[in-house]
């Protein structure tokens, strides 16, 4: 989520205040909830004046829904609702926001950035919005549809539109003067970009070039040129990644037309990458994003249960595999508890292996260029681990029955299920992307489904071979 | 990794170039190659002087090691190399720099941010680290010294040094001609921290502020308070916090006595939030940090085997859990069959669990004071999901072999390894984190652990007690 401009500077006067504060946020939760009930307005505001919004918005998350209510409605007299309003997850800002009247998000969606605004708009019922945008002036509407018409998840939606841009043909002079008109409202403003006549980017000035140069000198003449750009349908993910990538501070945004339209700052894509992040790891567990610590129980339900349903599935393809077997297992039932020792280290071993992968698609140190020579690593790997516990399991199978083909068996199975755990923990995300999906989509659902019917069938398979041969076993017809 | 302030303007003429350079990367390594052979040296510096250095990092990553040292020697020449080095993981940096003379290390280090050039010595072997600290200045040694002396991971190991201050009693006009005088090398500067004579930080003035200013007021008149300060010793993980938090561009560093002693800006806290994230997923699945795509096999092998022999030792547990009931299982050997569907389906919305937990705890969003509730949530999660599963689980089992009490058990079965795996995956991390560790660490490990043992313990459990009951085997003595 982006963060209002307003909200860049931590407003506690006092040098580590806010920073300190969180320590013991449970504390306060229960002072403010103890002050609300009693009606101290005026001790609570005294209090949430030194806080900055983003703990603020913490408390707010701790307290009860009605509580967090009262306390908006406090804070939006202190001038602080909006900034802190921002500072919340979606989910929460739209639960919120729901009971307020269509007047007061207006009034919200005005003080904060336009990016924010249309964040949580997106996020309103669309009965809601339509009234908040009805109680909105007309430019201000212009520029919210404009946001809101920009795809979730690209660069125009996470852009600010104010971006602060100069003519070309402006002297040093002059735009120090255009500047000091701006005055507070530039506060967190370092480039300034320079426009020509159709509003065509030209190139940027520091502010510490305008310091430096004289004050007759054109813009144009002190501009430097911009060397990354980005588009407002470019995904905000890769604007992310060439921001980290190039260690810049601002980037501007501009249309098919080379118009500037707006600005991608790195404070916005700290939160792109921590979504990214979240995003990975969710998916390899079959998560959906939208599922949070304190998502309700039934939308929880809701968003994992279609996952855990194709895992039932794809459990029945495991119980379908010892189903096979059945025959082996009941002239040595021992076979059976060493079935989930075979499927577990394969699990295990193969989930290394996938999350290795994963992580080095998502850095981009893996590419389809080398994808080959970082299947053969992996595959190496497991054949070394898969030797060493094979060897491990060997001995293990003997003691647990004073039976040596046990430990073979034992110790076969694991070998061949971490070379093939290994196989298909780099096999899957390099398909899924391949395939254009998200290489981390129910990984762990699928790995595991390989790794437990591979195993099941290399373990029994191998016993029904060679259990006769060794005459542990009668010979089958 | 930090970067080196040289290299945060990207330093290709054409507006996106090195952005889109990155698309075909295998070309360009497959023409540098054959530059190479041929000797074309020439050729090679005019395409390398027109990319990026985390461009040309990209390309040496791909290239095998005789190449990439080549090449490395060719940047140096370019006076590009420092900022390309700067810009490989560390595993590769040290990798590519054992082979280099110690003088030619010592320019490397010279020419890049101090914090970066202590990464890169603090990877070296202690030999080469004692050889290269010998072919440096004095006061350089002394700087690098100083940061290797701060543990990795801490803010001392990731902040500048280098921060530029100005006395309090300098007037606007003073200062401006001091930051004329630095000219070039304050490219990047965004911020002057203002000092006393003892070093201590009296506040901050931005080059706007310094524009905006009457030439003969003091800095101390116009300086705003810092209201967020770093010590060294603080970790980067909680700098990271900070600064994304209070979406900051730059904080400074001070030490115990309040001198300012550093700086740490928001390009490297995104290095920082990308490894807190590798680590996060990491741990979930029993990694090292060091274990990359392209580590060597062995290092691999050696990272991984230990969790694996761990895995080994509680998949014994499931393997006797099992056993304690090969009497039952011998008298109806489909229930073999079924017990993967059980430990599956247990371990797969286990694990959704412990996703949201850990995700949870990591962004700050579940906290000692409300994991209760976050507790009692999952609970319920696993069990309605348990509920609907169990009938999923009753239908399937009576259809297998036409048999309703194989139903009952798997139903049930699913049912209570539901609802433990919702309680497993919830108290893992809490509790980990209760002891001061990781609450990511090794935790898929133990979660499959515990929803196997008590999977398996649970459904056979039950087939034990009510089979039976239901007549289909003999009472057992």
């Amino acid at each position: 989520m982006a963060r209002s401009s307003s909200t860049k500077q931590p407003q506690s006067p006092s040098r580590t205040g806010s920073f300190v504060e969180l320590k013991r946020p449970e504390r306060l939760v229960k002072l403010l909830h103890r002050l609300l009930q009693t009606g101290q307005h005026r001790k609570i505001e005294s209090i949430l004046a030194r806080l900055h919004p983003a703990d603020i918005a913490d408390i707010l998350m701790l307290m009860p829904i009605p509580d967090t209510r009262e306390l908006i409605r406090l804070l939006f007299r202190l001038r602080k609702g909006a900034a802190t309003v921002a500072e919340l997850p979606p989910v929460y800002m739209a639960e919120l926001l729901e009971d307020f009247e269509p007047a007061m998000i207006a009034e919200f969606v005005r003080r904060i950035d336009p990016d924010d605004a249309a964040d949580i708009l997106q996020d309103l019922p669309d009965e809601k919005q339509h009234q908040v945008l009805q109680a909105l002036e007309i430019d201000e509407v212009e520029e919210l549809r404009q946001l809101l018409a920009y795809a979730e998840d690209t660069v125009g939606s996470i852009m600010n539109p104010d971006v602060f841009a100069l003519p070309a043909n402006l002297t040093v002079d002059e735009a120090i003067r255009k500047i000091r008109a701006e005055g507070e409202h530039l506060r967190n403003v370092v480039d300034v970009y320079v426009v020509d006549e159709e509003q065509q980017l030209v190139g940027v000035v520091s502010m510490r070039d305008l310091l430096l140069a004289p004050d007759e000198a054109t813009l144009e003449s002190i501009a430097r040129p911009v060397s990354v750009t980005l588009t407002p349908e470019m995904s905000e993910d890769d604007a992310a990644s060439v921001i980290a990538r190039y260690d810049l501070f601002a980037v501007p945004v501009v249309d098919a037309n080379e118009k500037l339209v707006g600005v991608v700052t790195v404070d916005d894509i700290v939160d792109v990458l921590t979504d990214a992040a979240t995003e990975e790891i969710y998916s390899m567990a079959a998560l959906d994003e939208d599922d949070r610590v304190f998502s309700p129980p039934l939308r929880s339900v809701r968003l994992r249960l279609p996952w855990l349903t194709l895992n039932f599935a794809t459990a029945l393809l495991a119980a379908f595999t010892v189903g096979l077997f059945e025959d082996v297992i009941s002239q040595a039932v021992v076979l059976a508890a060493m079935m989930p020792i075979v499927a577990g280290m394969g699990g295990n071993s193969g989930s290394q292996t996938l999350t290795v992968m994963i992580r080095g698609i998502a850095l981009g140190e893996l590419k389809p260029v080398n994808a080959r020579k970082a299947l053969m690593k992996e595959v190496a790997v497991g054949l070394v681990n898969g030797i060493i516990l094979a060897g491990i399991g060997f001995v293990i199978g003997w003691l647990w029955q004073d039976a040596w083909w046990l430990g073979l068996l034992l110790g076969l199975g694991i070998l061949v299920n971490l070379v093939l755990a290994a196989l298909a923990g780099a096999l899957i995300p390099l398909t899924l992307k391949r395939l254009g999906l998200d290489p981390a989509l129910g990984s762990t659902i699928i790995l595991t489904t390989v790794t437990d019917v591979c195993g099941f069938f290399a373990f029994l398979g191998l016993a029904r071979i060679l259990l006769p041969l060794f005459g542990v076993l009668p010979h089958t017809s």
